[in-house]
């Protein structure tokens, strides 16, 4: 059966490193029995652009027929003036809304040849490997009521809802527990339970799917220290799993340990593991159109694809090896350190397929 | 006229780091002319213990007959399986709500002698001195509704709401703006406005504050990238501004990023700039009694007192040098690097003491 696959270039650099995916994909097609089919739509600026919205029907009818979809990045200061609601996060936002994605696999590894790039000293960052699961389609992301009201005062008032309901708790504590059993067994929940009502519902469900997992060590943190604790000693971290807003914030905080964004890649799965795969940097708009973007953030969401949605695991971890093979053999693009030569993008991507 | 001082020493390490800034502010009072009257109360677990109630209401009496509050601690695991409202922290959150203390000021500073003790490369951090301004009785802390309900299907649902209204967001907004103006006049507002619409008032209420201080650089950052830049590159930062909840996660991730939380104050002032002071390390119940605390958060946290409360500048600076000048002559808590004597709890209030 032939995967289907759909690519969202989207915005800034997203065309550039999207196309040095489908390579990836295209090569992996043609020279290694992957039985996929490749197809295309805009997103986010682009989409507006295409359609005036940021989520175009057509690319939500595609990505819901789609096994698997590789986004590359929304947003840009062309599209920073647009009322919220057709501005380019909001593809992003009703993407994974429409698709049920509500579990994000954001892992942080520290490649040893690039281990210089860390504001980290090196001992505190070396070999780090931690994976933050991050709740994806509930909490105050999506939360009702929201809004801005008028007090009888006169003034103004700003608000959002957070919530999270029992079964939604329960989905996002077992992919994390699984998770946690395909590594080294650790489990942190982190959360705000000496504040939040939510957050002690959280707790009291996590604590409840820990019963089905009894050789997983399960830990509950709070989110400030949460914080605090990654920049101390990351490395004591397994798999954190945690909500929406606290997982945005923390998943950036631990990518950011490595030095190196623009090596990470990231999964948004549904229920049955068909997911949105997509670097966790930016669009950089600054640098769009010049190949210089890092494609390997993008090629290494391509492994994610294969190994969570399509389960190929060995074509999964060829990719890996390729990417490895490069960094190890001294090629870097502009935003990574050491090495012995400066690639584009498109150099990049060509010496990943000539390692698979 | 007399300055009424109530100190609330609390929980875990509290009552021993609260008896060395006693000694300071006694000493003061005794050769340097401050003119103060030092009363005592108990809070947290010792506010439970003495009256079942984690803020007894004669320990609210005599803060709000008071011109400033220095606290130690609050918390410790013989309260944790105590009902969520009389927790320990429930003590500090009802006397923040009750004292009107809206203002969070939150520094995080390497001193020169321990700047080994990062776990970021000296590079990053050498000359760090960033102060958070965290937005500390409004928000998602403190918002209605909020509780846990059953849905129609039975299951349960938590939730939470974030609020914030033009007025609250404009003298947090002042409040840093002001604190800018001392400083080298940059400030940068933090939060979610590609998600939330709190957000996006806080924004636009910030927005027209800056009016008023054109010569303060004012940005804007998404609370995820700020959490990255704190790693990154947290010298760009001069004074941050945000809400509760966000402040919180940040505040603690810049604290950490000096590597030496025990010697962080910080100050948390009402509308007239009355004050609660208190170190920002916790209870350490760990260490509790055996004379191991480091105190030197606490005395500086003294220092933060008499600048803000007392307006007496000269008495904080004179604090501020004793602690430089103690840390100079090699004297360290177990807590810190470098040096070359470890020394008690008592034995480094009373050196700050034989400095002032
Ligand atoms: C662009 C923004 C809406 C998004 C989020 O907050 O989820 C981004 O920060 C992310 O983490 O993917
Ligand atoms: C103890 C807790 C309720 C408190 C908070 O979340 O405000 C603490 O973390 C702090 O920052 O002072």
């Amino acid at each position: 059966m032939s995967h289907r696959i759909l690519l969202l270039p989207g915005d800034g650099i997203g065309p550039e490193i999207v196309a040095q995916g489908r390579r990836v994909l295209e090569a992996l097609r043609d020279n290694h029995g992957l039985d996929c089919e490749l197809d295309t739509a805009p997103i986010g600026g682009a989409g507006y652009d295409a359609a005036g919205q940021p989520l175009p029907e057509e690319t939500l009818a595609k990505a819901q027929a789609a096994d698997a979809v590789l986004l590359g990045a929304v947003g840009g200061p062309r599209y920073d003036e647009l009322p919220r609601e057709v501005r380019p996060e909001r593809g992003l936002l009703a993407i994974r809304a429409e698709l049920g994605l509500f579990g994000n696999l954001r892992p942080a590894m520290l490649y040893p040849q690039l281990a210089d790039a860390s504001a980290l000293r090196p001992e505190v960052v070396a070999g780090l490997d931690l994976l933050i699961v991050r709740e994806l389609t509930g909490g105050i992301y999506f939360g009702e009521p929201r809004g801005v009201r008028e007090l009888p005062s006169g003034e103004r008032q700003g608000y959002d809802t957070e919530v999270y309901s029992e079964s939604e708790i329960e989905r996002i504590a077992r992919l994390a527990f699984a998770a946690a059993e395909r590594r080294q067994g650790r489990l942190c929940s982190v959360d705000k339970a000496n504040v939040l009502e939510s957050s002690g519902l959280w707790r009291e469900v996590v604590e409840r799917v820990a019963a089905d997992y009894p050789q997983i060590e399960l830990s509950h943190m709070y989110v400030d220290n949460a914080a605090m604790q990654l920049v101390r000693a990351p490395k004591q971290f397994d798999v954190i799993v945690t909500g929406n807003m606290f997982g945005d914030i923390l998943s950036d905080c631990a990518a950011q340990l490595t030095g190196s964004i623009g090596m990470l890649p990231s999964a948004s799965l549904d229920e049955r593991g068909k997911g949105l795969y997509e670097p966790v940097h930016g669009s950089a708009p600054d640098i769009a159109g010049q190949d210089k973007a890092n494609p390997l953030a993008t090629i290494l969401s391509v492994a994610m694809l294969l190994r969570y949605s399509l389960g190929k695991s060995e074509h999964a971890e060829r990719v890996e090896r390729a990417v490895g093979q490069v960094l190890e053999e001294g090629l870097r693009t502009a935003d990574l350190q050491g090495g012995s030569r400066v690639v584009g993008t498109v150099e990049m991507g060509e010496a990943v397929v000539g390692r698979l």
